[in-house]
C-alpha cells in the first residue's frame, strides 16, 4: 500500500476500492458506537466519515461495522484441525488474527511441526502469528520427540510471525531460576506469555518480574484483580472445557480492562462450528452485561495492543482493513467479514480454499516399539491378595486429576483394575522414538465396561494413552493406532469399533472442521454406548491423563507423576 | 540487571537493594491507591507487596508512590536552557523521562546540534528521547543552517535514543503528497507526531493514514474528540504560551483517555522553575476535577505506551524502577525522585551535576553579512508622503498574528515607521551563512516608543530579529548580538542596554535554569520600561514573528510571507 494511494482516496481526490456505506462504527478507541462510511484501498482504511466514493460499495445500512476479532491465545491443533481447516471454520465467524501456541505439534514433531503450522497458513486470510513454545516437553518427565532449547528457539525469534515466548508454563523453573528457562526469558525485548494458576503474593511477584506479561489461568475476580495489580495481561479463557469469561467479568475494572482480552486457549471443533470462536466470547460477556463496545475492545484492539501489532484492531485511517460487519449487538451474527480490505467470508461461509496436503515431516509420527505379552502388566507383592495402590481420580472433562489410593485385587502376582470400584487400567506408551517406554496405572471414574479406548492425543508429549478394562484390548487399541498412524479409537473383544484417524502428528485430520465436529461427537457417543462409559467426553478426558504439569496424579511413558511433588512416584502406595 | 536477583529478591530469598516502605501506590494499570512496599534492585522494581527487606528504607509512610513523570513532546531550547540544565530544574519535579524534538537547535546546527542534546543528556538521571525533526527549515521560506532531508535524518533512526520522526507541521506537504514529505514518512515502522492545527474532516483522515500517530495542536474538546476517534493520540499541552489542559479535559473519555497524555511543547525557565514541569499539569487536571489516579496515567504510562517504552510508567514487577514520592493528590508536592533505582532529587534539589561546555559545534553561530547603511530602507513609490502598506499586526505573547494594512508615511523616499499608529519597523537578517539576506517589514501593537530590540531566538529558522523605531538602533542591536554570538538584547540612542547572552546556537544560555529564569525577567521587565514597550514578553511576541508556518502575516530574510496564501508577499499593499 502506498502512501500517496491512502492519502489521495482520503481526500476524497480519487474513489475507493470498497466502501463500506450506512453502517454504525463501532469504535474502540473511544467506546463509542456512531454512523459513519469506511473507505478502503487495498488492504488499509483510507478513512471513516461521510462522502465516499468507492469502485465498490458494501451496502451495511441498519448493521454494526467493527474491527475484526483476534484469539491471543489458542493451541489450533485442540480443535483437531489444520490451521487452514481452522480458517475456514473461525473467519467466517470474525476471527482475522490468531496468536497459535503451537506447543502441541511441537511436541510430536519439534520445529518442523512448527513450520508447518505457518507453511499451513500462508496465503490465508487470517493472520496466524506464533508464540514460540516454551515448554517442550511441558516437564522433564515427558518424552516428546524432542526437547526445544534456548538453542533451538532463539533464532526462530527473527521469523517475522513469531511474535515472542509462548506460555511459560514451567513456573517452578522461573521461580528456581533454572537455567535454560533464564536463558529462554533472558532474548532482548522479548514477548513471554505466562501460565500462572494460582501463583500468588511474592511468588507471583517473581515470575511477572521475570518477564512474563500474561496469563490466561485466572479462574477467579481475586486473582486476576492481584495479577492486573503487577501488570499481567488478563487473558480471559473461554475454550471448551476452561470457560472463566463469566467469572472473571467483574475483574475488568474501567482502567483494568485495558489489559484484558478474550482467549480460547484450547477449543474444540464442535464448539467452534457450532457456537463460534471470539464472536462467541463477545455475545456471552455482552449478554452477561458487559458494555457493547469493550465487550469488542477486548476482542481486537486490547489484543492487537499486546502483541504490539501496529494499527490493528480499530476502524481508523491507515488500519489494517480487517473489518466484520454484523447485525447487532444482541445476535451478534456475522453477517460479512473482510481480510487486508477483501471480502473473505460470507453469511458464515468462507470464499477462500483451504491449504493442501501436509506434508511428510508432520506425518507417519507414530513409532512404537514391539508390544511384548506383559507390557502392561503391574507386579504385585508376592502372596497378597489385594494391596494399597496409587489411582487417578478422574474429573470429567476437567485437565486436572485426583491422587487417590485404592485397594486393587492381585490376581497371577499382578495388580488387576477392578470394576467393582470402577477402576480400569491406563498405560502411556512412548511413540516418537519406539523406546519401548511404557507406563502403567489405574484410573478410577469413567465407568467403562468393557473394552478399551486409546488416543495419541495426549497432552503434551502426545505419547499414546490407552486405557481399558483388559491387557488384550488395550493393545488391540495400540496397535489399530499404529495401523492408522495417530488418532482415537475404542476397542471390544479384540475388535476395532471405533476409528478416527488424525494423520498429521497423530494430533490433526486432514477433514474440513465441520466433518471433524460430527466424526468426534458420533465418535464419542458410540464409544460411551458400546463400552458403557459414563464420562461425557471420553478421549479428551484421557488425553489430559498424561499431562504431568496439572495436578495431581498423572500418567507418563516413565510412570506416575505426582504433580505437587513433582516427581515420578510407583504404583505401589 | 540479571533476572536472577530480580527473581530472587522478588521471592523474598535475598534483600532487595531499596525498599520505599509503608507508602500508598498509585497504579496507573488498576486505577487503584493502596498501601503496598515496592522492592527495588538496581534499576528495576522487583515486587510491589508486603515483607520485603532492603539494604537501604525509604519511609514513605503517609505518602503516595508513583511512577515517574514523562513529557511526550518538548522542545527544551524553549527553555533557553541546555538538557542538562534542564534535567536539573525538571528532574526535582518528578519527570524522569522526556522526549524532546529539538528541532531548534537543528534548525541552527542541523545534526550536529541533534548531536549535542544527546550528547548533553548523556548520564544524567533523566531519559532523553529524540524525535526527529521533520521540518527543518519549516517552511521553504526561512532560511536555516542546512535542509534536513529525508537522507539526513534515515540513518539517525537506528540510534537508540531515537524513537521516531517528530511533529510533521508540513500538513500541506502531507496533504500534497510532497516526494521529500512522502520520503520521510515512508521509513518502516515509523512513529510520526503530528502537528495539525484545525485539520478535519476529510483533509485529517488523509493526515492521519498517512502514518501520522499523535497531535498536540487540539484547543477545543471538538477538534480532540474528531482526532480520538481516528486513532490520533492528543498530547493535551501546558506550555507557557499555549495552554491547552482546562480546554480539553472535556475530552477525556472512559476509554479515549488511553490515548491521551501530558506535554509542554514549549515551557519557558519561569514557569519551569515557578510552577513546576509535568507535576503542574497533573496538580491542574486534578484541581480541574479530573481523577488523580487517572491525572497521574495521563503523565506516565499512556505517553511511555504511545512511545513504546516497555517497562516504564508504572510502579510494578520488572519495571524501570523511576519513582516519585509525593506528599498527596492536592499539593502534589514532589519529595522524592528515584530514576532507575537511585534517588536524584530531593525536596525539590536536584543530586546530580549538569554536564560540562557545549562543544564549538554548537557556538559562534552568529554569521552575518556586514550591514550596509541601506539595509533596512523599504523605497516606496516616488513622489507620495504615505502609502499602503502591509503590516504585522502583533497578537501579544501569541504565536499568531495578523495581517494588516496600513497607510505608513514616506520620508526621503523610503517608508517609515509610525509611532503614531505604534508601528515599528521589524527586520529578519540571515545569520547562518552570511548570505546578506535581510527581510524588512513593518509590524503594529508593540507600544515601543523608542529604540530596539533584537534576537538570535527567532522560530523556527532562528535567524536574527529586529524590532525598533530607527534603523541606528536596530543596527546597533544587531552588532551587539553579533559581538555576543547571540541573545536578547536592548538598544537606545546607539547604547546597548539590556543583553542576555544566548552562546550555545544563540537560542540557549549555559546558566542554571533559575538564573536564566531570573536574567529573563529582569531583561523582559527593564526592556519594557526602558523603551516604553506594552506587550508583557517583548522578546518571545518578537520570536514568533519569524516563523512563517503560523498565520497570518510573518517576516522571513526573504520577506513576508502570507502564511495563509503560502507565499512570499512584496510590503505595499
Amino acid at each position: 500500500m502506498d502512501l500517496q494511494s491512502l492519502i489521495a482516496v482520503a481526500r476524497g481526490e480519487r474513489p475507493a476500492d470498497l466502501v463500506i456505506r450506512g453502517g454504525h462504527v463501532v469504535n474502540v478507541l473511544t467506546g463509542e458506537v456512531y454512523p459513519a462510511d469506511v473507505a478502503i484501498v487495498d488492504d488499509r482504511i483510507a478513512a471513516v466519515g461521510a462522502g465516499y466514493k468507492g469502485l465498490a460499495v458494501i451496502d451495511a445500512t441498519g448493521r454494526l461495522v467493527m474491527p475484526g476479532f483476534l484469539d491471543g491465545h489458542v493451541h489450533v491443533e485442540s480443535s483437531m484441525c489444520t490451521p487452514s481447516q481452522f480458517a475456514q471454520a473461525v473467519v467466517p465467524h470474525g476471527t482475522t488474527s490468531v496468536i497459535i501456541d503451537a506447543h502441541e505439534i511441537a511436541n510430536v514433531c519439534g520445529v518442523p511441526g512448527l513450520a508447518f503450522m505457518l507453511d499451513d497458513a500462508k496465503g490465508l486470510p487470517l493472520d496466524v502469528y506464533l508464540m514460540l513454545p516454551s515448554c517442550v516437553p511441558a516437564s522433564p518427565f515427558e518424552s516428546a520427540k524432542t526437547i526445544l532449547d534456548s538453542k533451538d528457539l532463539g533464532p526462530l525469534l527473527a521469523e517475522p510471525q513469531v511474535l515472542g515466548m509462548g506460555e511459560m508454563m514451567n513456573f517452578p523453573g522461573v521461580l528456581q531460576q533454572d537455567p535454560e528457562v533464564m536463558a529462554k526469558l533472558g532474548f532482548a525485548n522479548l514477548l513471554v506469555d505466562g501460565h500462572a494458576p494460582d501463583l500468588t503474593g511474592k511468588d507471583l511477584n517473581a515470575y511477572v518480574a521475570a518477564g512474563i506479561s500474561s496469563d490466561h489461568e485466572c479462574r477467579t475476580v481475586e486473582e486476576a484483580r492481584e495479577k492486573l495489580r503487577l501488570g499481567v495481561h488478563v487473558m480471559i479463557r473461554e475454550g471448551s472445557v476452561a470457560r472463566n469469561l463469566v467469572d472473571l467479568l467483574g475483574a475488568v475494572s474501567p482502567i483494568s480492562q485495558e489489559r484484558c482480552m478474550f482467549v480460547t486457549d484450547d477449543r474444540h471443533a464442535d464448539d467452534l462450528v457450532t457456537h463460534g470462536h471470539i464472536d462467541h466470547a463477545v455475545r456471552k460477556a455482552i449478554a452477561h452485561g458487559m458494555d457493547p463496545v469493550l465487550a469488542v475492545k477486548l476482542a481486537t484492539i486490547n489484543c492487537a495492543r499486546y502483541f504490539q501489532l501496529e494499527r490493528v484492531g480499530a476502524i481508523a485511517p491507515g488500519w489494517q482493513a480487517d473489518v466484520v460487519i454484523a447485525d447487532g449487538f444482541e445476535r451478534l451474527r456475522i453477517e460479512t467479514v473482510l481480510k487486508r480490505g477483501r471480502v473473505v467470508a460470507r453469511e458464515g461461509r468462507p470464499l477462500f480454499e483451504a491449504s493442501g496436503e501436509a506434508p511428510a515431516t508432520v506425518r507417519d509420527t507414530v513409532r512404537i516399539a514391539p508390544l511384548t505379552d506383559d507390557a502392561f502388566r503391574v507386579p504385585g507383592p508376592a502372596g497378597l491378595s489385594a494391596v494399597r495402590a496409587r489411582v487417578i481420580g478422574v474429573v470429567p472433562d476437567q485437565c486436572w486429576s485426583h491422587s487417590l489410593e485404592r485397594d486393587l485385587p492381585v490376581q497371577d502376582g499382578d495388580l488387576q483394575p477392578d470394576p467393582a470400584q470402577d477402576i480400569a487400567k491406563i498405560a502411556v506408551v512412548e511413540r516418537h522414538h519406539a523406546t519401548g517406554n511404557v507406563g502403567v496405572g489405574f484410573v478410577e471414574g469413567f465407568g467403562i465396561q468393557s473394552g478399551a479406548i486409546a488416543s495419541t492425543v495426549a497432552h503434551d508429549a502426545h505419547n499414546l494413552v490407552v486405557m481399558g478394562t483388559n491387557d488384550r484390548d488395550m493393545r488391540a487399541a495400540v496397535e489399530a493406532l499404529v495401523a492408522s498412524q495417530g488418532g482415537l479409537c475404542a476397542v471390544k473383544d479384540g475388535q476395532v469399533v471405533e476409528l478416527l484417524p488424525l494423520p498429521i502428528g497423530g494430533i490433526m485430520s486432514d477433514q474440513p472442521m465441520a466433518r471433524v465436529a460430527e466424526l468426534v461427537e458420533a465418535l464419542q457417543a458410540r464409544t460411551r454406548a458400546a463400552l458403557g462409559i459414563r464420562v461425557e467426553h471420553p478421549y479428551m478426558t484421557l488425553a489430559f491423563l498424561a499431562l504431568s504439569v496439572i495436578p495431581e496424579l498423572k500418567l507418563t511413558d516413565r510412570g506416575y507423576v505426582d504433580v505437587h511433588r513433582f516427581e515420578v512416584v510407583p504404583v505401589l502406595a
